[in-house]
């Protein structure tokens, strides 16, 4: 089972959809009109985040899906699926891959990175578990706990990375060359070719969620070309 | 009025927001969610068809709109406002601009774009009107009926202009040198680039409908250009 996802998702495409309270795309029901729309457009997978969202996409769209549970706290840098709690909460929807936070960083309880994941793997067997890191360094920590799979979410998102500012091809070649734990790649991928690239760099499966599914950010990238020409005149 | 909505959205992004009735995204919220996202990200107006979606936008978003009524038929190629009265039935809604495909080809009762434009500039004194061409033949055809805008949305959509694939700069070029009528640019623009591009070639604003708002094909271009790596291999 846990193969067969692997193999279904291999070369392919995941398209993240997500949006926060206040977004303009926010809402389960939009969430789940991406993920249909990404399947038409040929994705093997959805990431999504929250148990809501999750159950929206999963009642439309028949792909295996990464969920995470994104948790902001003031007093907490981690916010991917911080806890076993927040967890537990997606899991209970029932996904093929959950994605965690797998950095060292402190987390909410005083909970470690390493003891969510051995209770994840003796309590719901079947799902994959994915580890996300933003530097080689946690990559190999990560590649220690058994996760599955491993992905370059956090590279341009956490103080270490923080000089990362477009996809880190990289760092996927870097985790390639220690370890077989798959990678899947994701972070700041604007363009098909820089997808195909992460491929050769190494990646199993790879991630695009801002380049197809925030049009704000899709504007402000065609506005922003455009005002160059009434600045020249 | 009509001189300051052209200020408006001079050397600006307008952002298309459609979808028909079967795709993914399609539904008046979402259409609504579309134009508020590319307010947020910067458009300077946003086109969009039909009655009840320029509604839901109107209520969200006060940017200047381009209005069209999308009409299919299988006994008529014209589909954008071919009719006097579907063009009523948005300039109803309160609309800055609307557009109408300004070909001579056949249109249903027997109109003809002359005469409904007429009757526009004559019950909606306000209100722009924008003429739609695919060449350049009809665009000097559509420039001897006083539209107040041409555009070049149909390049690439008639059987005129089938060989048209890319963005059609030289058409906006060929335009601006026998008018002084604003051109604003519309069809198959995929980057920023081109976007700005368009403004070089003489548009007075520029038009981006797929790249922003549709999610299917803008998952299409990523995983087409993803599936080489397996196909190397």
């Amino acid at each position: 089972m846990k193969n067969q996802i692997m193999k279904e998702i291999k070369g392919g495409l995941i398209v993240s959809c997500q949006a926060r309270v206040g977004w303009a795309m926010y809402g389960t029901s939009i969430m789940a009109a991406f993920a249909t729309a990404a399947k038409e457009g040929g994705a093997v997978g959805i990431r999504a985040t929250g148990k809501d969202n999750l159950l929206a996409i999963k009642e439309k769209v028949d792909l295996p899906l990464i969920g995470i549970n994104k948790q902001f706290r003031d007093d907490c840098e981690v916010y991917i699926t911080p806890t076993y709690e927040s967890a537990v909460e997606i899991l209970e929807v029932g996904i093929e891959i959950i994605a965690l936070d797998a950095t060292k960083r402190a987390r909410p309880n005083g909970e470690n990175i390493k003891d969510i994941v051995l209770k994840i793997k003796q309590n719901y067997p079947d799902v994959l578990v994915m580890g996300e890191i933003s530097t080689l360094e946690e990559a190999k920590y990560a590649d220690t706990l058994g996760f599955d799979i491993l992905s370059t979410t956090l590279s341009g998102y956490t103080s270490e990375s923080s000089n990362v500012t477009s996809v880190n091809l990289k760092l996927i070649e870097d985790i390639a060359a220690f370890t077989n734990t798959p990678i899947i790649a994701e972070g700041k991928i604007e363009t098909p070719n820089e997808a195909r690239m992460a491929l050769e760099s190494g990646a199993h499966s790879v991630v695009v969620g801002t380049s197809i599914t925030r049009p704000e950010i899709l504007t402000k990238r065609f506005a922003t070309e455009v005002a160059k020409f009434s600045e020249k005149e």
